[in-house]
């Protein structure tokens, strides 16, 4: 397996200035493999859905080119459902419903076949679970961890010990600070790193992302964009993306993960073009080649010495 | 003349969590002076200040390489005077007293052999005081105009007024969102363009500035530190290395701007790192040619095509 991932597949229920949706496809898994198969990266989920869970969705993400074997049916439980509005700012939304359903009681089992992945995905769930899939795995080359400031609130002590077992950690800026009690992104990232990961990412939505090692810093802005649609799934998609790059290429520098975090950012910027998945499913590879050259232009300078 | 500023010369008091300061030197133009200095740009500043601004202050500027001829001095009136005090995020402070004084009834005089500068830059004051000077001088090849959401909101039709003569306007991410009624930065760069400036440059303080034209765009970080000690003065730093470049390398293509830019990011994230005017004033050239190389390695990247 390329790229294990493991994450949420759910239904999301979006409201946004721009209109609302009904159940649609969510999740963090699902928006990590969506980023894989679109770099033609070989990728699994491992989740759980409900009985209710509809067959097409499980077909899509199959069609793509994910393996869903892993992804197992509960057929008398009910998917996992989150349900948020957006404001105009489009960096604060309000859930509505977070109804966790059958992740409440979930225990993970990786496929006998999938267990020595070259990269582990971790995408958000409890630290618990999280830590049963890396007991389950053996010697991935790189595992990336992503967890929010929820997970610090009701289980700091796992999440501290996961984060000390993973290579990258993806957070955004102010669960960093929450993480690393200190102000400045900076001297947070020098304390993150010091609890085990080898690299940080701090991510600062509309802001851009940061990429920390001991030694080196990069920025990666987002998109400055005519209109941001729907942003549910743009963190997943970047983080998807930076693991999808690094899997196809098997070069775990620094210098090749600013290629990643750049990677990640131009399919977030498509992400949030349409609600949910749907700019996602739909987008080629000559569409992304063209935005990655657009990042390149919004970003790069000669300067004479 | 190199570079033409006008700008205030002022009184600041500070208080961050780091410490509080007595009356020391501020002002748009003293940042802006002292920036074009630095790049051994010709620069005079238009200003006014009072019987009790402190001679030694006017010597700091002139013996750094500022003409302060166009400084007039009001025996009998009072320098204006700024306080403020910084919270924990440094995004946001407190204005504890704003004394305008001298600077209330002030009708600029450029001085008869600056009246053609290769570059005016306007720094923020009173748009009609702008404008007035706008019609004083002849051909400048380039006019950068700062302003603040404080004149849109007390003089509307004057602000627009000046705008649709300027070459290049800087302003912030709420400057620009009211000034062109869009929330989006990029449909507000839009906006403003059709105003009259060929060149758009929107301020986002710690998260970097973005740089328009009609066809392109481009983004320069606020390089990651581990404390920021005192933002004032880091926009004016930023404009003043900006416009400080220009005039020293005569190129005002969007390639040369963009390195104006970084200049300009540079020695802000030194102006920062003391009390006011202090860490500019001992700024070396070295010292700024490393930190531009901090900012490629902190943007720069390659993609394999």
């Amino acid at each position: 397996m390329g790229l294990l991932i493991v994450g949420s597949v759910a239904y999301d229920k979006i409201e946004t200035p721009f209109g609302k949706t009904d159940r649609i496809l969510g999740g963090a898994g699902t928006f990590i493999g969506l980023a894989a198969s679109l770099l033609n990266v070989e990728n699994g989920i491992v989740s759980v859905v409900g009985g209710d869970f509809k067959p097409e969705f499980l077909d899509l993400l199959k069609d793509n080119g994910t393996d869903i074997t892993g992804i197992e049916v509960i057929e008398d439980g009910k998917t996992f459902f989150w349900e948020g509005k957006y404001h105009l700012d489009m960096n604060t939304r309000d859930t509505l419903a977070t109804e966790v359903n059958v992740l409440e009681e979930w225990s993970p089992v990786v496929p006998e076949s999938w267990k020595s992945p070259s990269i582990l995905m971790l995408g958000n769930l409890h630290p618990m679970v999280q830590m049963s899939v890396l007991g389950q795995i053996s010697k991935p080359e790189l595992v990336i961890l992503d967890t929010m400031n929820f997970w610090m609130n009701t289980a700091w002590d796992e999440v501290l010990e996961v984060i000390s077992r993973v290579d990258v950690l993806t957070i955004n800026d102010e669960e960093a600070r929450q993480l690393s009690r200190e102000f400045s992104l900076r001297k947070a990232a020098s304390v993150i790193l010091e609890m085990g990961p080898k690299v940080l990412i701090i991510k600062k939505g509309e802001h851009g992302a940061l990429l920390f090692s001991k030694d080196e810093v990069f920025f990666a802005p987002a998109l400055p964009l005519e209109e941001v649609f729907d942003p549910t799934g743009a963190g997943d998609t970047f983080a998807g993306g930076f693991a999808a790059y690094l899997a196809k290429t098997h070069d775990f520098s620094f210098e090749n993960m600013k290629r990643a975090i750049i990677y990640g950012s131009a399919m977030a910027s498509f992400t949030v073009e349409k609600f949910g998945t749907e700019r996602l499913v739909e987008l080629t590879r000559d569409e992304l080649a063209e935005r990655i050259k657009v990042f390149k232009r919004l970003t790069q300078f000669e300067m004479p010495t």
